[in-house]
């Protein structure tokens, strides 16, 4: 088990080659939010765009299309229940599926479907606990899994209080792609890797934090390829935010933290 | 009657245990939000999640979905008018019902032959009136009343102008559970005992204050327990808060309080 | 003609009364925002709040509830098209009819007849437009006209290349009320006395800037009482506010001047 | 080929004329925003209004106008279906085609045909590609044409490989009105005279950059006049502005630079 630092960060966010556009730092596609949990598909397009990935497009229910375009005009949006889904995930560099998805097997199914090889695929939230209760199958990519201490129990099978970075590990690698398993110290299984994240506490112990880390985990995919270390630097770079707002906020809500990405990277692509 | 002071803030907020998630700081429900006073529902919302509850959900008319999301990614939603109403009850540690109610009745009652006795229930606003007028069966839980002047002649019939510490004390010793009889000193009633908050000020007296307390005392219920204290602290936080800002504000509105929640919490539970 | 100084807010502003609540501060209504100029009411009514108006609420288009309740939460919401806005009207302290009306006479004649001689009136925007084309019965009540040049040569039928302060005053003194006849210098007639307002710049010449005007002239009446001296102070206030923010911005935009009405006040009330 | 510098922002920002109102700062209508794309006309208005466009209208697709409002309440909006299309590019100083507009050939077609000479028309985007696929008619009107590389490709027929000052000329010539070809190093043609951008960096490579160009470019076009140096001015200020944030910032994103606009321009206008 390695403990991650600051360097994972320092690694991962270099400056930007300057003879480059938007589309260089790669398309993500949000899937998620659906009638009651529209907030989690906007707070994980907003870290995705505010961590710097190129073209953010959120498919998501059409009641959360004006919120989010209030909140955030960068993004672009699709109906998650039209046609237009599958050409917006050839598209992509980067989907992240489950933020607010709640029980919507079609949409889960229909994403696993179209995504090819070469795409990056981040599994969050609902969309774990619909993939472990009906096992549809896998595509062929990069595959991310971010769930949370239930989430894994319904994933790995391995009751919360069994879970162990031994435990963990052995379902891990039953499992194709890299395993975040957030909880107070996340660790994160990639092959026979294992890292821990010593940083962060009970401040992001409030809604929004997972589709926060997931928006993360898409854009530095997106941008910075390597999946390993890209997804490593996001969960270093989301926790190391939330300890240093933790100074002066008693809780460190997913707007808070996003708000601050654009800043932190910018100090970590110049060290 | 005993004076409140920072003290009972002091005692309330504790630093987070650090092996905790968001299911420890509890669910808060809030109910309210008709088609004219959404805004309500949205600041008590925003109030109980810039206070730290681990989830909110709100549930409320259709219209203010959108603009929900929009100013506060953060939180669930559902139709007040579904049968879903009755789960998320069912899922909460506090419901707050009133805020911008208006005369929805039906709610109300739904609402009250739900919630069940481990629950802590805070009756804030339209739902005051409307329980007056009304006297529907309150469920057993753990209840706090929080009527401005007028809802508390409504419902203790006392006319505003008898209002005293006395008179409020054997009114409120009808009514099952906690009342917090706001004025421009707030009286807190609870079993036999009774409290003033001497903080605060007339800069609070804008629409929309009483929503915001009605957040706070639901976030502070969800994660800290102990009914009374929890409740007074919430009522000393408000108007502690406010009487910082209006040092150079002469209006202290709800967004401006409710985004000091974060600070005021991290330098009250690191004393 | 007297010309204006910071006396007449030191004036006005007065450090509210602490026995008091939010009913002692008046009730502003907002009428106005049809379909394309929404934003302007919520601008008027923004201004209001942020100004320190003890409740507000905008009688406007369905389309405009859902931004509405976006930015401004504190404020409630109705549609102009049914009948509770008469309701509305005589609950409100100060109506203010006009920001984004647009060409809705039915709307105008309704709220017209309904003011009674206890209220003021704003009559703002495009409710002078409308007024100037079709001659409606004028409430009993103390009204306080608003307009912008070409609005002045509309309702005074003074051709603007012929406003001057002479000739303002004779058609002002035509007209019930206070005339607030807007701009680069604007000047306030009431009744044989004229005021020139000697700050403000053309940082203030953009979109909005009359309806937050509207919207603060409609607070300091429904707070301070004593028309003329509020409506002086309240223009007074915008311009001098604008001031200063045009030592570092190029155009002070509506959203930046409310922001800055709290901290403004409470310099002022505090002298 | 001339270097632009800070010069051209001095030269044509100027402090404004006193005695003037809203009217005389131009109106900018932005034509585009359809049901996926809604956040770039956002965009695009917010950068108008900052930017000191006296009055800025968008027609944009109904799903729009909420978020439109709750964002940006200084801009007023109508439905780009409707017939008062027509009569808001008649009454525009500015008409901005492009940002969101997606694949809508009618709406491009009626705006192009409504225009008249004496009128400024921005074409950005979608119109572009539109544009480089069915020719349309163009109206005699002063044009300048905005496109990113791919666009410039789909307009000029040259390669983004083969894009260089000396072929993108040839091509410009061909058009009328004034390119902006966008790039790493944005070079603009007008007439026989090319002119280099030295500013800006790939932190602006991200989704709404070419947006806020746009509503920039319209806003100064539409105070300032003088086509070519206006365009010029534009360009530079929206790439210096991402400079001075990309110190601390890895994405310089639109709403960022959107909010420096004011002060940028008051620092320009005092030299």
């Amino acid at each position: 088990m390695q403990i991650l630092s600051e360097a994972i960060v320092d690694q991962v966010i270099q400056p930007r080659q300057q003879a480059t556009h938007k589309g260089d730092f790669g398309r993500v596609l949000i899937v998620g939010g659906n009638a009651h949990f529209g907030g989690a598909a906007i707070i994980a397009a907003s870290a995705a765009v505010y961590a710097g990935a190129g073209l953010v497009t959120v498919a998501t229910d059409s009641h959360n299309h004006a919120p989010l375009h209030a909140r955030l005009p960068e993004a672009m949006v699709i109906d998650s229940q039209r046609s237009d889904l599958i050409d917006a995930v050839h598209q992509a560099t980067v989907v992240v599926i489950g933020p607010g998805l709640g029980d919507d097997e079609v949409t889960l199914e229909r994403v696993l479907s179209a995504v090819t090889a070469q795409q990056t695929l981040v599994i969050d939230g609902s969309a774990i606990t619909l993939y472990a209760a009906n096992q549809p199958a896998l595509p062929q990519a990069h595959i991310i899994w971010t769930p949370h201490q239930m989430e894994w129990q319904r994933l790995s099978g391995i009751a919360i209080a069994d879970q162990t970075p031994e435990t963990s590990a052995i379902a891990a690698a039953k499992l194709p792609g890299i395993v975040v398993a957030k909880s107070h110290r996340t660790t994160i299984f990639a092959g026979t890797d294992s890292y821990q994240n010593p940083v962060g506490s009970a401040a992001l112990a409030t809604g929004g934090s997972g589709d926060t880390l997931a928006g993360i985990i898409g854009a530095f995919n997106a941008q910075f390829g390597a999946h390993v270390t890209s997804t490593l630097a996001a969960v270093y770079a989301h926790s190391d935010i939330s300890d240093q707002l933790a100074k002066t906020q008693f809780v460190t809500l997913p707007t808070a933290i996003i708000a601050q990405l654009p800043q932190y990277m910018a100090i970590h692509a110049n060290k």
